[in-house]
């Protein structure tokens, strides 16, 4: 199984909203099935919601028709800004697909210097770079936090919150890539993995993930992460991250915030793995992050099986938002940020961006 | 809907594991069938199981050839006493089941003292009057519990887990019924209603219980209860009881020590309401409670549908304890017991008792 593959021109997506009952793939040949494909969330996870932004940005550029422009760049680039505006608003909690879009938007602005044809290969080759770098982050990643949680010394009980894997990124994901260098190292004892409701990504994908691996792993429904915590000696908690402010507090799938607050009631270190493009330093706290309200039915139904009476009122946020005082460090390809506030966040970007 | 109904030497039960779609009931004409439809949950919330085990033992005896032991009473209530044993194994965890058994056989043997034939007719007047007291029962905790929670001095936004309403009980319900109280004092602003996973009796029950009343209701997942106190300023949690030990520790549905630990982050008070029947005095801490694990399909399915592959491994403990320190008093029918623990609820009982 491939989460995402650029091929012939053609952005081909595994269905992760069938998994793991069907392995079906979507193809993609315009940004409009991109955006389709990410609301639905047929590819999910914010890494790979970046990443098929990527190209769903070159398929934009493709639709435009470059000879009704008359040479002019600028207001090709112009329209394809708006396009990829447009994209942008496909999911608003993670800002990877905002960062990915703004790195074409570069990308085409540059490219635009040697003339209209030279925009879309470089737009195509930029995708297949930040398709390229995904998995060379995670799997920097995934060897700092496996580093990081060594250092307990001991085989680890992990438990983790929706997926963060394989099929969240382009590589071996980011909480489970840590997972995984942690099982080569032979330092997995079990990983619990949250259900995850309504949409079912632990049941349905981190399960399967970490199973196709054999890695052991034992589903739970959400609810019962506590009395894991409690009964079962739960080491640490990692799960992943779809944005994180300028302080550390971190958007992430709905439930995070909750389990963050468990792991301390129980003295288990919670982790974040994310690559540094999860950061959006524009923003000061959580409280301005946006959180995507989704459609109701999710919580009424289980699987499209109806659980409520269709006319129960519901509330039904995708994410939350952690606050930094919860998390004992953000694992990314840059390092490891312990204890995320306000001035640490600052001072480690300015440490990798003075390395760079 | 009536939860359960005795009706011509029969126990008719609405069939819970199909609501609110389908309003179905079962025919209990044996102990047996008492037995199957609470071991699957047709009837559940432990007053309701009391309720259902007293005139499943009516069954009991009944299927017993009275003719067979020549005017042998103690034979007879040996052999009585043994197949309430049996019914006493359909679910570990409530001790109301217990509760109501052990006062069947106590009845049989005070009417053996008139002979054979007074003994069926007894367990019958003592079975419907069970029934009855938990109506009355329900109402007095309802009203005890309006009042504890009316002293907040404004309309209140409750959570509550499960379903501890009237398809949990004969009456009005035990959590639900407080909810009612203060809904005709109108002093509810909103209950948020945790679906409770894995078979969904909150978002199957209780919203459906609540919509009936007009009572506003809106459903959550599990994973958004910490997410909704932090941004939705609830007032209160209100559970059921499934046992309760000498030094207030609780054993209720799983997930319910996690909403625990959330309120108590968020300065909520958690509140359990359940008749003192729910007290087990011969356990001195949750830890000795015994927790149902129940069938693992149950985790990976819904009613049928998977959401994880058939081979995840998977545990399903269909209870937690919850420790007395997070508890701010438990609601009964006797009085609101404040920070129940091993002083406290002693004290409480001993207080009654005497008032008895």
């Amino acid at each position: 199984m491939e989460t995402l593959r650029w091929q012939k021109g053609q952005l081909i997506l595994l269905d992760q909203t069938k998994l793991p009952m069907t392995e079906d793939y979507r193809t993609c040949t315009s940004w409009q099935d991109v955006y389709d494909a990410i609301a639905i969330l047929a590819v999910r996870g914010a890494p790979a919601i970046g990443v098929a932004a990527a190209y769903g940005a070159v398929l934009a550029a493709r639709s435009l028709d470059q000879t009704a422009y008359g040479g002019d760049t600028a207001a090709f680039c112009a329209d394809f800004e708006d396009l990829c505006r447009r994209l942008d608003g496909a999911r608003p909690t993670a800002v990877n697909l905002h960062w990915a879009l703004e790195q074409m938007k570069e990308t085409a602005r540059n490219a635009a210097g040697q003339g209209m044809a030279a925009i879309v290969p470089a737009l195509e080759a930029k995708a297949v770079q930040l398709h390229q770098e995904d998995v060379a982050i995670n799997t920097a990643m995934a060897e700092y936090g496996a580093d990081e949680l060594a250092k307990q010394g001991k085989t680890l009980t992990i438990l983790t919150h929706c997926n963060a894997g394989a099929l969240a990124t382009a590589g071996v994901g980011t909480a489970l890539g840590v997972i995984r260098a942690l099982h080569k190292r032979g330092l997995i004892r079990m990983v619990y993995a949250d259900e995850t409701r309504p949409l079912l990504q632990g049941a349905r994908l981190t399960v399967s993930e970490l199973m196709a691996d054999g890695i052991p792993v034992t589903l739970i429904t959400d609810n019962m992460a506590a009395w894991v915590m409690k009964t079962k000696g739960v080491d640490a908690v990692i799960v992943g991250a779809d944005r994180i402010t300028a302080n550390g507090d971190t958007a992430n799938k709905i439930g995070t915030y909750g389990v963050s607050i468990l792991a301390r009631a129980h003295g288990v270190p919670f982790y974040v793995a994310a690559p540094v493009s999860t950061f959006d330093l524009s923003l000061q706290t959580g409280e301005q992050i946006p959180i995507e309200e989704r459609d109701h039915d999710e919580v009424r139904c289980f699987q499209g099986v109806p659980a409520a009476l269709p006319d129960a009122a519901v509330c039904n946020p995708a994410f939350d938002v952690t606050p930094h005082k919860n998390i004992a460090a953000i694992i990314t390809e840059k390092g490891v940020l312990s204890h995320p506030d306000a001035v640490q966040v600052p001072a480690f970007f300015a440490e990798f961006t003075e390395k760079r």
